[in-house]
């Protein structure tokens, strides 16, 4: 809280921007992190999740998918109260409630009732008193596909995130089916960021889905702000397996273009052991800071040895000092 | 609103205690139109229900069961906008989510995240600004039950208030298993109260299903409130075919106790032909206010004669009068 007084108390001609792209427990990771600094902080939400209480709500009303967006809502929320508990509340029994979070009926009702996916988002982050911006990355419906090595292609996030396939074979190219474009909003924030944040999180389903909608490379291109990319603590089974972080980086700006990342942040302390295995009974390993690339910033950013998740803390200060 | 401003203008010592005594459709009206008069509003709630939304629930999570409650607190809801549009809101589709009321949801979390129905009641309250206070009845979990005249037994609200038994036999009592007793503040209400109004609604599932909560019908005597009853317009397949005005009367007080009652407020309104023949073919028909009870005050209580249902402002002047 330090850093917070001390950005407060002296003349601010600006809070700076910042945008941070992603979906998932990353981005809350970062939001959750950033928010008790003074900054103008806006999350772009990747809109292609298609698994769990999401995917059922996506497949029976239609509408885009809640859990990204409720997880960032939840992240940049000020409430500490009940509305935050109901909000992040998931039904453990009742016959086809089982397992829904109330988060994402709240946000599918919401968007049933004010007719717009953006108004929706709007309307939670009054409800949630929210500190920042949640923004969908486009508002068109569309699928994450991945075509991989074998040439064999892969169509719904869920079937990505969650293999059927040999997980072992490497994503070659990944897609939007239909092709979409980037919502109008999100491509302002971008364009008048200060600081944007890549990441962390599962590079394909949370990261990429979000650059590969058209128009996102652009704008994060033209954009002056200083690009920063979070790198994942863990691999991922199926879809980064075996990859260190100079492989998370390429891969990347495979999609994003080489060189266009400014920063990369990159944790270099290992989790306990007994962590590690647990990880690797379910395919996932240790992420090398194995990179001489002068852009890399190593730091520890764990939250503790036995757990292999970012310190919200830890990386806001890095981040901010970026 | 002439009333209103007439009494918030006057000097007032006590803002007068109304409590109304019932659930569904017909407690709505009544708190719906007295709202808007300078009083002290609040609505003890049957917690018999069975049925729909409301059944499912009860039954997966063991809980009060929401409906009746969610109709009371959107009554006396101040607020005109999105929220209360959410706590209305019905699912018309989604696997297990079809049916049911988002309101029933948001109170069953509330149930859940607070670990008390009456504190669930209370914050939804909170959420919703609602102007007065919505009791349970009993905060004790119980069904209703009846026998008929030949002597079978019914259990569960909703096979009383939807017969699968023949409908012609008529109720010859009424019992709630187990026997319950009335929640604390609900009696303090009864026994504090200027006015207490009973009614409309179905008259064993929604009304009586209040007085035979232990301790109700003590408390109800013991008020010195004055104490009204709100006869229904139309009768109801399987619980009071072929009833008037005179018999709604003699059943309530059957339960009540002769004389307990100090008004009767009954509609001499007609409604339109077509009206009365949709109903008629779902075995309901006008009850005629045929009686000379001197306890009974006629009026036109009809929201237009195509709906055969009271008219919140006609009703409410007439109960703020007596």
């Amino acid at each position: 809280m330090k850093e917070s007084k001390a950005l407060k108390t002296a003349a601010k001609p600006k809070r700076p921007k910042i945008v941070v792209i992603g979906g998932g427990t990353g981005s809350y990771n970062v939001l959750f992190g950033l928010k008790r600094y003074d900054v103008d902080l806006t999350a772009v939400v990747s809109m292609m999740d298609s698994g769990g209480s999401t995917g059922r709500l996506r497949d029976e009303f239609g509408f885009l998918p809640p859990g990204d967006v409720r997880r960032c809502l939840a992240a940049l929320s000020r409430d500490t109260g009940l509305f935050r508990s109901l909000f992040e509340y998931r039904f453990s029994k009742g016959l086809g409630l089982n397992g829904h979070s109330f988060g994402n009926l709240f946000l599918t009702v919401l968007r049933d009732v004010t007719g717009s996916d953006a108004d929706a988002i709007k309307e939670a982050g009054k409800f949630l008193n929210i500190q920042g911006n949640v923004l969908p990355v486009t508002i068109a419906n569309c699928q994450l596909g991945a075509i991989l090595e074998n040439g064999q292609t892969v169509v719904g996030e869920k079937n990505i995130s969650v293999p059927k396939h040999d997980p072992s074979l490497k994503i070659r190219k990944l897609f939007a089916v239909p092709g979409v474009r980037i919502y109008k909003e999100a491509e302002r924030s971008i364009l008048e960021a200060d600081k944007i944040i890549i990441g962390p999180g599962d590079l394909y389903t949370s990261i990429l889905s979000n650059i590969i909608v058209g128009g996102v490379k652009q704008a994060i291109h033209k954009s002056p702000a200083r690009k920063i990319y979070v790198c994942n603590i863990m691999t991922k089974k199926g879809e980064t397996s075996g990859f260190g972080a100079a492989d998370h980086v390429r891969e990347l700006e495979k999609y994003l273009g080489k060189g266009a990342v400014t920063s990369v942040v990159c944790n270099d302390k290992l989790p306990a052991t007994a962590i590690l295995k647990r990880y690797a009974a379910k395919g996932a390993d240790f992420v090398k800071p194995d990179t001489k690339d002068p852009r890399v910033i190593k730091a520890d950013l764990l939250r503790g040895i036995d757990l292999a998740r970012h310190d919200p803390d830890k990386l806001a200060r890095v981040l901010i000092r970026l």
